[in-house]
């Protein structure tokens, strides 16, 4: 990566994740059938602007979603594959820059949804597609969920909409945001927690609340939640240079001011946290694994959870046509 | 109460709450128990700026929560206090027009809540008051309730933090805020539900999922709901306007605009729908009461907390000088 750095002034470095997570990542055999049901989906529940976009995301949504659970059944791939599908079209249209010009716009939209989650009736704010569609969701959870599972889930949706919020007042002035901060809400803005929360729900395990309060659980979960939002990071870092220009809230921002330091030097550091985070994963991964029963299979969804996240690194969504990367040959991308 | 607003022009019409609601209102013998431990938690905990706000608040928790729970454990009632005195600290500290003159500050405030509600450790904004104090609780509710009424709890813990922070984006600027806008968020700014959710745990019953479902009891509960928060209106609007001044963000001023009428006007209409709630509530605790079991265990809850909202009413918290209000004799107060 190095080399191509100096040979290519535009090369950024990223991270190089193949001990950690060597790929290949299995995937399952329904994504085509996980894209075509997200593109129904999105038919149904209008929450996408464009049909270019509608389709780019179903896509990307089809080759996620079978990553992230390559052994699950392919009506519970439908049903992740719809609530990561509203999370990302709900910031899309409502957080981040939208979100950043009226916050208190943003709080009554996410009044609407808390008043779904919260288990009542019409949303105040009258229909809408988004609340139809978080309807139809927590519906199918409820169906499918034991009743804590559905709780810790809906702790998670409630974690990610605080999440959209809190970035939305800070998306153009960070200035007050520290590195703790930032790491403390990353994992809800880029929802990776509630696909964990996700994980017990489609694959039918359950860890009992002593496992799930286990040091190395709880790390392993850390890890993966501060490695999917710090890849992600640095991924889209790249794709909003070339459109919109970067938000400045971002981990490669955060790096820049605490070290004042340029670009390249906050790709490198922020690679490298990403190596470490990975590598600590991959530790709690094989340790958990190495008995049978809710922990192994814990920790193997965390596995594909995580693979799913360095896999999106290299998705055409992030290829960015004039701004290059350092590559992982291990990707299938 | 109309003889009294024709002879005393400051006079307000109040709900008259005497058939739904008759009292007198059973107190728990540990109201002074509780009154005395809620001062040593906020001298563990300085949530509050002055010893006379402390010892107002310490008071009016004992006797409320004593009305809440009136046949819970001694050791019950201090965690339901504590929890009450923490919210309502908060929300004195952090929301209203503090939260309203900077609500990214306020949002970063509940970022640190809402990490230690979710399981993890050290908030990223470092130690404070508020945070311990959220901490001795959480480990204190972990230990006494099961893990649904746990998730149960820290869902509605959520709510209110998103609920103080909804509030703090329209403190000042009510124009974007509907009724039905209003009456679904003032549930979760009164801190109702969280009461609600801690009746099982301190009361020892459980309702099946089936049973919490139940029309009569969904209907009870946003019976209940409204009537506190809109008594709650009625109540500190006058001691609003003695202070400071009234927000323009409660029930009075949104049924002003709504009807264009004037402020006796306003609590006479708020007072008959308080009237119309209490009498919903009463109708539906009375037939939930009428069998045996948790239905009825939580009937009976619901009325005691009902009632201490009604009780609260009286208080001396808003008793204020220079403005009455018309009395109800079935008071305590």
């Amino acid at each position: 990566m190095n080399d191509a750095t100096r040979t290519n002034p535009r090369a950024l470095p990223m991270p190089d994740l193949r001990d950690s997570f060597p790929g290949p990542f299995p995937a399952s055999t329904y994504a085509d059938d996980i894209e075509r049901h997200a593109t129904r989906w999105l038919r149904t529940f209008p929450l996408v602007g464009s049909e270019r976009a509608l389709s780019a995301l179903s896509q990307i949504t089809g080759q996620g979603v079978a990553r992230t659970f390559p052994a699950a059944e392919r009506d519970d791939l439908f049903l992740c594959a719809d609530l990561f599908l509203w999370l990302t079209a709900f910031d899309d249209a409502h957080g981040e820059a939208t979100g950043a010009r009226d916050p208190a716009r943003l709080a009554r939209t996410i009044s609407d949804c808390v008043h779904l989650i919260a288990g009542h009736d019409e949303p105040p704010g009258g229909p809408s597609a988004f609340a139809a569609a978080l309807g139809d969701l927590l519906a199918r959870f409820r169906e499918r969920a034991t009743p804590l599972q559905y709780l810790r889930l809906t702790a998670h949706l409630r974690d990610n909409l605080f999440g959209i919020l809190w970035e939305a007042h800070h998306f153009n002035r960070p200035d007050h945001v520290t590195m703790p901060d930032y790491r403390a809400m990353r994992g809800h803005t880029v929802f990776v927690r509630t696909v964990i929360a996700t994980a017990e729900v489609v694959l039918g395990y359950e860890l009992t609340e002593p496992e799930r309060s286990l040091e190395p659980v709880r790390e392993l979960q850390t890890a993966v939640a501060d490695l999917a939002g710090w890849i992600n990071d640095l991924a889209s870092y790249a794709k909003e240079t070339a459109h919109d220009g970067p938000g400045t809230l971002n981990l490669l921002s955060l790096l820049m001011r605490q070290h004042d330091c340029d670009l390249e030097e906050a790709f490198r550091l922020a690679s490298r946290m990403c190596e470490r985070r990975a590598a600590v994963a991959a530790a709690r991964i094989a340790e958990l694994s190495a008995g049978e029963g809710p922990l192994s299979d814990h920790a193997q969804a965390l596995k594909s959870i995580a693979s799913s996240y360095v896999w999106h690194i290299h998705h055409s969504r992030y290829q960015i046509q004039g701004l290059s990367f350092g590559s992982d040959p291990a990707s299938p991308a």
